[in-house]
């Protein structure tokens, strides 16, 4: 199933991303490795032609591309501690959340064993990896994207290379990250006031998925507000967003919800009008969420 | 321009939001009556054919069918008490935000007077107002809705009948709403992150668009997962959520953001794990969120 021109790639860490990263490469013809430091994970891609590693330094040395999808940078640090020597002349390729500063840590590390770095992020569930509009973000070594691109391709036909600090795509990963959590809970308090009222999450979600897709057409207009510091022709003002913090608290009280989460929220809001920025568009405040 | 065989219709309240609904109407060649307290709002209208009513009285006597987008319900409320008399036999309709129990307030006090009432919610922006799959919900009397339904279209092609209590529509925006703030907050931290970085907040908006966009391709997923009480086969784990936590404080020191308003969040997360939710899906977060 090789086909021998395509690069030799590693798979570190077998978790649902890196079992999905491993089988692109397989089903594109890439000659794979995979390691994992509980090997039963591999056994479902050894049957699909990759090739376990019985060691981490052998999973190293077995390719010249090496994607890592553990943890953290910092577990896979560790974890590649023992292939230090069987790094020189790799390009490492990690793939999984983290901070920056994480980023840079094991950036400089990897550098000084003699690999090339390039630092990557994957803004998509596993059943997206391999699909032609699935997002994948690049900041690092640039000759690492421009020797392995079409195999970085493989895991994703949206593939970017952001610049050649090794922090950047940590930086963005976190950056349009942030709003996954708040989301889903104001999400997830939705459905919890619907359910106060015997109506089910699913007949709402039809309804939500057309308000992201609201927001989305308002992001670049709140990009452009911000870059240009210029909040005064408002699409929705700060004080238009305060109006509404009481109906929240009245239907958190009628569902019966923990709603404290609202409330730093709020208080961004009445700093934001105590700055001046009442009648200013909403995405003003940003001014209270920067440094001063 | 009007056409005989549209239905007059009145809108109460010229804001942005009032005034793309009268010109929808009038577009479309309904006889269009507006009134705004200050009278000047009307302006623009008038000229494109609109009747201006010199009291809220005239202006609901004038139609069978009365849009209302004032600020709020009880405003709404108020700046129709001197129109009390005429509402009877009239159909109303407000589409401004407002909590479920101001709808409810409205709606006894309409229904006492004799109008009939529907309650709707518009999920747009008012630049969205007239298109084919603007979506708007309505909960109330459905023989409103029935009578109505080529006149509602006219504001959006995606028109919903929700049932028949008078607070549905007002239920379903907040529930659907609220993920708005936390979710813009989100991206503007994300923003400034960027820039203290150096970076544009435009420079993210293509990566921000298609998370959102994967956001909404989980939200199904999330809603069987709530409504089948069943949270056991995660996409994201709670675990995995907490894990990020202390990469959100380090960017935000190193940015020197202020992330107060990630407490509440993380403080969801712990009590998650504490229910023994930590290796259920993300949306196990709705059980603490809920009543206990």
């Amino acid at each position: 199933m090789d086909d021998q021109s395509r690069t030799p790639v590693s798979v570190l860490g077998l978790g649902s991303m890196g079992r999905a990263l491993a089988a692109a490469f397989l089903a594109a013809g890439h000659p794979t490795t995979v390691w994992n430091r509980t090997a039963a994970k591999a056994e479902t891609l050894v049957d699909q032609g990759a090739r376990h590693a019985g060691s981490i330094k052998d999973a190293v040395a077995a390719s010249p591309l090496i994607i890592a999808c553990l943890t953290t940078y910092d577990a896979t640090l560790e974890a590649l501690e023992p292939a230090a020597t069987a790094l020189d002349g790799r390009a490492l390729v990690p793939l999984n959340s983290g901070s920056p500063a994480g980023a840079r840590r094991l950036a400089a590390w990897a550098t000084e064993h003699g690999a090339r770095y390039l630092d990557g992020a994957i803004k998509n569930v596993p059943a997206a990896v391999g699909a032609a509009d699935t997002l994948l973000y690049y900041g690092g070594d640039r000759s690492v994207f421009d020797d392995y691109e079409p195999a970085l391709r493989v895991l994703g036909g949206d593939t970017v290379y952001l610049g050649s600090d090794p922090d950047l795509a940590a930086l963005y990963e976190m950056a349009v990250g942030g709003t996954l959590l708040p989301a889903l809970v104001g999400f997830l308090q939705g459905a919890a006031a619907l359910q106060a009222r015997g109506l089910e999450a699913a007949s709402m979600v039809r309804f939500s998925i057309k308000w992201f897709e609201m927001i989305n057409s308002v992001l670049p207009t709140f990009a452009a507000e911000i870059d240009n510091h210029r909040y005064d022709n408002p699409a929705s003002s700060v004080n238009l967003f305060l109006a509404g913090a009481a109906d929240d608290v009245e239907l958190g009280r009628e569902a019966n919800l923990d709603i404290t989460w609202h409330k730093p929220f709020h208080d961004l809001l009445e700093r934001a009008v105590a700055a001046g920025h009442g009648e200013h568009s909403i995405s003003a405040l940003i001014e209270v969420i920067k440094p001063t």
